[in-house]
């Protein structure tokens, strides 16, 4: 009999206790033995609950209980979650967690205090939810050299923007829809801004290229100035505006991580992923690409990933060292943005506009907009084409990197 | 230092080698010792290969090195690849297949000979190439129950139906050009006939639910019957006719697992996956439906799977028991077809035909044709509409089922 606790009873630790009851007897015959929860924390009181004698207040009784192996941590946050996992993990209880801001945080510490002692510490469901990407990325992707990441890690921008895409419909009111389904918080920052995609592919990065990529070292830029117009005239190319968490590795060795809305040709299959739905694509020199899509938040969702995680390590208990990046305490291995290079979108106020020399046009002949595609070029480069038509007394409304992956 | 062996040196095993050795040092640094490729057995020479000297023509070389540790077994077939991977798993070598004939005909053999011998059978190249789907099946979703699985996993049939659907080209065309591209056979039977991706799906169901299901009992229909006429009505419809390979849970406990051409509705993924691509859709109780997708086949792609697998012995060497299947020597499991539940597309000669209630029709003002979809029936319900619209003097000119995914 093996026994876990989980940590936090909200929306995700609620799904991980209700997961595995649902699914107990399959569970058990996978993971080979027989597995139960034994403490669920929360500071809240659950009086009506099944599993009222379960709950316990001090983090204590948890960490003093050996027959405890295993701990999911769905509080969310970084404290007093970072605490908590830490001190499971130094008395040898490997941990899944759905938590993106601890492992993007954090990861690079708790995965060496998991080292140490001989334990794991697990988070397939801090990234994509429901979809298989941590696991699949360092086991089954593990004889590729990954060039380049791309996905849609944010359900609600995509909501919104799938709304705008599909039924024209303004930012602001996507938004209020997207709070009202529950899909966006009442303070909806950290999802429209990027802060919660930048999360991600920090995650991402650091496992991909073994480097721990902090929050603060990645260009952010959110929704919030993609407006309706930029939304048409990407339907018009053939494409779809998507909120993309992008990594690259550069041939300098370098990498670039980045989150901002891109153009995304409907030839490729990112274009398709609607509602809050996420998707990330691999691309390797011996996969060429593959992409993993599915749901990537919700209560079941996101407890089927931490779930999958407690089975693993019941299943086999030794240290998992591949999963691992090293805290480097530099930004040497990452590029400016101003590197970053793509095929650009401009959208220019007024029609007299000069477009640049094999730029495609989408549009010329608007009576508000001149609206083109220039060659690949890089971000350095991009702010000097808006300086010279702004010399020109042009005015340029957007500029959008098109993802350069099809 | 780990050493491996490379069975077959064809365009797989010699993308394993290429793979391996281009990207050794990634490879190394990933499985956390130094690797190396002792032994390629071929019954071919290689005089003018860099490889020269690691070819041999006898397995009894590899059996008999107790240094060889693992073995890729990519010679396709049945025979002589189970006597060679049953040898080498009696010897407690672990192996990594990309022959999913071998699978599908051997699998629940293998597996219990390398449970006896404390090593492993991988096969994660077996189904869908460079996709990672064995993996994430038995570990990343094993907290789900399964309830559906549905894909694409035959390159072939799904490039000659995008030819079909994108360029309106004629079966015939399309075939010729892909078997003047290298993606199908000089003898495509097994691809157009559905053979092959009915061996992939017998993987799949036998590894989500426990049992080995063979070929011969799964219901396989290809695509030489579809026609640019049910291509163009699905368009109209709203999606496009794929060849799935899918299998299902009934409430009864029986699985159905088929192979067949469906109609797939552009809401749906599948419906917008291309040329030789193959993507994997699976549904459980946790993740609600997530999606698998890439190369399914070639060189590179299928060699990541290969070495994906050879590096994850490498790491941990223990018995992965949870992927594990049993031979029951019987189909009592296995549902008859004509129990399939799904909504059925009708095209019927003539235009004076009585469309069933609750249909959604089409096309009922054609010249040549009255087309429409069935509410959901069973096969042998749509079996009896067919054979009542005859004896009302209407001509069946073919059914297909709605895939139920959105």
């Amino acid at each position: 009999m093996s026994k876990f606790a989980v940590l936090g009873y909200g929306v995700v630790g609620s799904g991980v206790v209700e997961l595995f009851y649902t699914n107990r007897d399959s569970i058990t015959s996978k993971a080979g033995q027989s597995m139960d929860i034994k403490y669920i924390l929360d500071i809240r009181d659950f009086p009506n609950s099944p599993y009222e004698d379960k709950f316990v207040k001090s983090i204590e009784t948890i960490l003093s209980d050996d027959e405890v192996t295993a701990v999911a941590e769905c509080m969310g946050g970084v404290h007093p979650a970072y605490e908590f996992v830490k001190a499971c993990l130094e008395k040898g209880k490997s941990v899944s967690t759905s938590n993106k801001q601890l492992v993007a945080e954090k990861g690079a510490e708790l995965l060496k205090v998991a080292k140490e002692h001989h334990c794991n510490f697990f988070f397939e469901a801090s990234v994509g939810g429901a979809i298989p990407i941590i696991r699949p990325l360092h086991k089954c992707l593990a004889a590729n050299e990954i060039t380049e990441v791309a996905g849609i890690l944010n359900g609600t921008t995509n909501f919104i923007l799938t709304k705008m895409i599909n039924e024209h419909m303004e930012f602001e009111t996507a938004l209020a829809m997207a709070q009202e389904l529950g899909y966006a918080e009442k303070d909806p920052t950290a999802d429209v801004e990027g802060d919660d995609a930048c999360r991600k592919i920090c995650i991402i990065s650091s496992l991909v290229y073994g480097k721990h990529v902090y929050p603060n070292s990645v260009y952010t830029k959110g929704i919030t100035d993609i407006s309706l117009d930029d939304v048409k005239y990407a339907q018009k190319w053939g494409g779809a505006i998507k909120l993309i968490a992008y990594v690259k590795k550069l041939d300098n060795g370098k990498i670039i991580p980045l989150v901002c809305p891109m153009l995304v040709s409907n030839e490729n299959l990112i274009a398709h992923v609607d509602d809050v739905f996420n998707a990330v694509m691999v691309c390797g020199n011996g996969i060429d690409k593959t992409l993993f899509y599915g749901r990537g938040a919700g209560k079941l969702p996101t407890a089927s990933a931490v779930l999958g995680d407690i089975i693993n390590e019941v299943q086999h208990s030794e240290t998992v060292l591949s999963q691992y990046w090293e805290d480097t305490n530099s930004t040497d291995f990452i590029a400016d943005y101003s590197e970053f290079t793509a095929q650009m979108y401009f959208r220019i106020k007024g029609s007299n506009t000069l477009v640049p020399e094999g730029a495609e046009t989408i549009c010329t002949d608007d009576d508000d907009y001149t609206v083109f595609i220039t060659k690949p070029m890089s971000i350095a480069d991009s702010e000097r084409l808006c300086a010279s038509i702004a010399e020109n007394n042009g005015m340029v409304v957007s500029t959008i990197p098109v993802l350069d992956i099809k």
